[in-house]
């Protein structure tokens, strides 16, 4: 039983205050399915690309034993790409340009072999398209969620639908005050769950992330970092760690989810050092396993 | 050896969208007294108020074994008074009056018996007025100091001169920007240490505190609270939790510390729970105690 993972690809152009790359691989899927491959395999992607893709980013997601087999590769047709310029301080992002191209009529479509997938990492993609994979699916086990501000404005009812079936929810503060319409964190999460999601993940960037669940809270703190390159792709390499390591071990207890909050915020942490994937393509089990500790004597007392 | 507290005393007009109350008792001595007094006696404040200032405000603090040695009253003088609106979040207030009265001419003298305290607070009052205290000591041990933007701002010279003396320098996030000049937090921690305290708390209201020192950070977790009363006086109870819980035991060591930060949040909490000091009133050691255990189980992972 594997790690599937359905969300978008795509090639971006980013502009930091540091610095400035052109065709950089990214896309949730991406950024999703590296953080998750250091916890476990296999790692299922489903997504849609043009024949402009890569063999080099192919390859690289073959390295870390990513299974495209439900990689669609449309012949003359172009990648997704998306430009975005952040600002001084790296907390606020101007797109640039955004190009559906293939991802326009982007239908996932799961291998045969993946319908009996027990774990499911929904990627931040229309709640229709999302709907769409569950409904090919046979009894997932655990289905874990991520969306924007874009679909709960634009997509409020869709998403309803999607939040009754799922598991864990992950999204910003600011897109669960929007999504709750409650300015306290504590009643937002409340009346999220109460949606459907039994487990709430709320990601406050550099103040850490709140998982709500089993009338519990537990409160994780951010890595302190003084040096953010590039902030894209943090909130899916979250996702992935989070869903990955949960999936290496199958325990679902609040406690085990505690920990896979800590590896997602690793697993962030590494994804906003370097440019683009880079931060997450050659990590070592030992540094994973020492920021884990590095955490610990962050946030702990007695 | 006692623990000597000094800054203001007076009396709030307090408009929260629950309720509005006149005449209560405030000031940052008051609301750090109380909270140390939980800890630790004796607490000795330094304050000035007129001879508007009830008997009963009076009274409460000493019922609660605070030393009133230090507090000028001045015949004929009005009390110091302050009165404010906040929104519907609680997240900014506005002023809507001040006015300073005796506190105009606030000059702290500190009783004989108090010039040997080895451990002082420095409520949040003019960097010159905390100097003029530091003067009168005989090698304080330990120096914690608050400060606010305005004085960041309008007396930045005179700060410089108290930072370089302090042990312990507590202040919000916004003021840890503006008086290191760099939004992220992480350098401008390194940025203030530089300028005189070996320990740096910043406070990040519902996102806990950061504590800076020893080369270590430690993240504090903040208490999930669905109601808030009145913030007034939050990071005044901080402060006294925090000085309080270390005057305790003496120990100064950077664990000890993390204990401290977390008492510090635990008596905000109980602050903002009611108007005013109400909070802070009537409080038992064991909601305290069961408290500390409620932040350990919020933060605790292996």
């Amino acid at each position: 039983m594997g790690l599937l993972v359905v969300g978008s690809i795509g090639l971006d152009d980013i502009q930091t205050p540091f610095d400035k790359i052109e065709n950089a691989l990214g896309g949730s899927t991406t950024y999703i399915s590296l953080a998750a491959s250091y916890f476990t395999a296999p790692v299922s992607i489903v997504g849609v690309v043009g024949d402009d893709f890569s063999k080099n980013h192919i390859q690289m997601l073959e390295d870390h034993h990513i299974d495209i087999e439900g990689l669609q590769i449309i012949e003359g047709g172009k990648t997704f790409r998306y430009g975005c310029k952040y600002n001084y301080d790296l907390n606020n992002r101007e797109s640039l340009f955004t190009h559906l191209n293939v991802f326009e009529k982007f239908n996932p479509i799961i291998p045969e072999k993946n319908k009996k997938d027990k774990f499911v990492l929904l990627g931040n993609i229309a709640p229709q398209l999302q709907m769409n994979v569950l409904d090919q699916l046979n009894e997932p086990r655990f289905i874990v969620c991520d969306t924007m501000n874009f679909w709960i404005d634009g997509a409020f009812d869709d998403l309803m639908k999607v939040l009754k079936r799922v598991h864990v929810l992950i999204i910003n503060d600011s897109e669960a005050r929007l999504l709750s319409k409650e300015p306290n964190l504590i009643k937002a999460a409340k009346i999220i769950t109460d949606m459907g999601p039994k487990y709430l993940i709320i990601k406050k960037g550099e103040h850490g992330a709140l998982l709500f669940g089993d009338n519990t809270i537990f409160s994780a703190p951010a890595y302190p970092m003084e040096n953010i390159y590039d902030p894209t792709g943090a909130g899916d390499a979250f996702a992935g760690g989070f869903t990955g390591y949960l999936h290496k071990n199958l325990e679902l207890s609040f406690d085990n989810m505690k920990r896979a909050v800590i590896y997602g915020s690793i697993m962030a942490s590494f994804c906003v050092e370097k440019f683009s994937t880079k931060g997450l393509e050659n990590l070592s089990w030992l540094e994973i396993k020492n920021r884990f500790i590095e955490f610990q004597n962050l946030s702990s007392f007695d």
